[in-house]
């Protein structure tokens, strides 16, 4: 017995007889002697309808509006699923973001929560309420409706959690838990059981999307396990958590593949300095975020600057690029938008060597060239052609020992 | 110049188009230099298909859920007003009941309102800001979201209207005005150019359902001018206000007639003390609202009750009328639900006599039966065989020189 939260995403709520399977997962949690604090997704489907619907009234909705409408999503979700829980028999009341007191700033559509006011909720949960508080929504200080942005009820879920120091943070969603790889890609993935929160983000950022990576800040920062698992089985999923002993013993925990990111290069750039700047400033300027860059060793005075963007920057970046080549007095930018990136991730390699040998050596023998290199205390990313990319993570899962027995 | 409230019904915002001509109507008020406070209604269907979904979820959905689940309907059009008219390129913001402070009492789904606090709305009134603010909400002491009841909207404009002692309030809807009959059934109808606010009350309660009743009480309380309106054309509709001479000339102003009646009578019914109370009090125990009661002289101690109830509501007065024959002393109860109710409605009658005499010689000239009368100081009703309804209304409307010319 405990205070759980649990939060429910949008295909788990999807419409009235799934919210119906749910209710009767969160009454079986409550009758277990369990506190209950439910948080809640938009029905799947009704945050893009809400986004085309906007688009159509206004080319470049205005976002503090943009959030009032979105926000309805979530409050529709949270009053069916009280109403439901009330007339199965239980006490239950629905919270909407500035009901719960989910205090943020004022960043509309992507707002960061400051804090979250837990008298409201305390007093409905010593009553012995199920508290049903709408996801990804809080209010800024003039009373003003903000939105957490895309996948932002994980974050509710974990900051709730956080401040209601709840014994876990039961994140339900359409997969089982964290895999080891991608299990539509390696059929040999295996479901994570313990992974810690730092591995977590790497794998979430490199696009083994399961949890939102603002909400495993959450969980690290307060220490919250994160319970990782399926709404339509009642099997155990994934806990995320501080590493432990047992976690460490493994050099990798997974691999990831990511094709989302393209490569651009400017060649025969002239070693000197301030030319970095020449080629980052306007880019920042322009909001595209630059994730890996690699410098080569000068030959006779020059080398070559390579970096990548989120493939859907790509156009803009090579805009941006073309425009200050001759600035720079390089010789050309050359860009590549058929990369993928593909990474192992472990919180073991911080005691272990031969890692990136390992993975270097893995990928030489499936003859896959390497393009790009970037690496972490608990991570080593390689930038390889496109078309590879599933095979990579396949002979990668295997050389690290990750393959089901 | 000026401050105007406008309230736009479910149809004038049915779809993004016609949320469009609304906010191209907005801004020409706007443009004209006066301050407009703007109140709408959900997208017509909507609020329907809320209920119809909540009725799923629960078979008596809980109220302050239900309450919560109506409230995005406006939410929604709101939000996508106040995007457009940005996205147009005026000043505008959304309120919703909480945030423009209608303050209201608890009482879900038919709550009333107690204050409406200004100081938001006169900030953004005075940046020139278009404030647009979700009809049919606002919030009880505790925070908790309320409901207005059907057609709250009109009471919310009017209310608005009233605390910010603005000089008119706009209700825009799908007729072009209150008309001196329903068009439909009498082809000799005319639009109202002015009518007193106690007349529009008669008239709304007696079926002609252009504006909420309890708008026009908030109206007439605050005497605010009321002007019901087409959004589907640029014509002048009808001014609610305060009786002036002009309107006093006229005998009646309107003829209505009501279909949503049905008649119970108690026969032989022993004339002793006590007895209204057995027959009255379990009814509005049931919560069954009684219009219209006749009792006969009495004939050798004993008379007739005749009363009239809600047509939805009589099988139940009828069962709870069988119950109590016996308990009476009354010889049996009968009923009757082919009747109609129609009325003669206007505050000329106080000066005028002779009115309840034209309008009985007018019925009986076309040997339609008078069942049952009441009167107020400014409206005659007679239930007759509903059959002769659109008849009556007719020759009423004719006989009282109201046919258009």
């Amino acid at each position: 017995m405990g205070l759980i939260v649990q939060k429910y995403g949008g295909t788990s709520v999807g419409d009235l007889d799934k919210i119906g399977n749910v209710a009767n997962r969160i009454i079986k949690t409550y009758k277990a002697g369990n506190d209950v604090v439910v948080v809640l997704s938009a029905m799947s489907g009704v945050t893009d309808k809400l986004i085309a619907m906007a688009q159509k009234a206004a080319e470049k909705p205005d976002r503090r509006e943009l959030d009032v409408l979105m926000a309805t999503g979530e409050q529709t979700t949270a009053s069916l699923m009280a109403m439901m829980l009330i007339g199965m028999g239980y006490p239950a009341v629905s919270l909407l973001g500035h009901q719960a007191e989910v205090r943020t700033d004022n960043a509309y559509g992507n707002a960061r929560i400051v804090n979250i006011g837990t008298d409201r909720i305390h007093q409905f949960i010593n009553g012995r309420h199920i508290v049903v508080i709408a996801g990804f929504q809080g209010a800024e200080p003039n009373g003003n409706i903000t939105t957490l942005g895309r996948g932002g009820s994980d974050t509710s879920a974990a900051a709730i959690a956080a401040a209601l120091q709840a014994d876990v943070c039961e994140i339900y969603t359409d997969v089982d838990g964290i895999y080891t790889a991608d299990p539509n890609i390696c059929s040999q993935a295996r479901k994570i059981e313990k992974i810690s929160y730092e591995e977590t983000l790497e794998m979430a950022s490199l696009g083994a999307k399961v949890l939102q990576i603002r909400s495993v800040e959450f969980a690290k920062k307060f220490n919250v396990p994160v319970h990782v698992r399926s709404s339509f089985n009642e099997e155990e999923g994934t806990m995320v958590m501080n590493a432990d002993a047992e976690m460490e013993r493994l050099v990798v925990s997974g691999v990831t593949s990511d094709k989302n990111e393209a490569r651009l290069t400017f060649k025969k750039v002239p070693d000197q300095p301030g030319v970095a700047a020449k080629i980052f400033t306007p880019l920042a300027e322009a909001s595209i975020v630059v994730d890996m860059i690699i410098q080569t060793s000068p030959t006779d005075g020059h080398n070559d600057i390579t970096f990548t963007v989120p493939r859907g920057d790509y156009e803009r970046a090579m805009a941006i690029g073309e425009k200050i080549v001759a600035d720079l007095g390089a010789d050309s930018i050359r860009g590549k938008t058929d990369i993928a990136k593909v990474s192992v991730i472990g919180v073991g390699m911080k005691n272990h060597s031969g890692v990136a040998a390992k993975m270097f050596a893995t990928l030489a023998a499936e003859n896959i060239n390497i393009r790009l290199i970037s690496t972490s205390e608990i991570r080593i990313s390689c930038v390889i052609d496109e078309k590879y990319a599933e095979l990579a993570v396949r002979v990668l899962h295997s050389a690290f020992g990750l393959d089901a027995e």
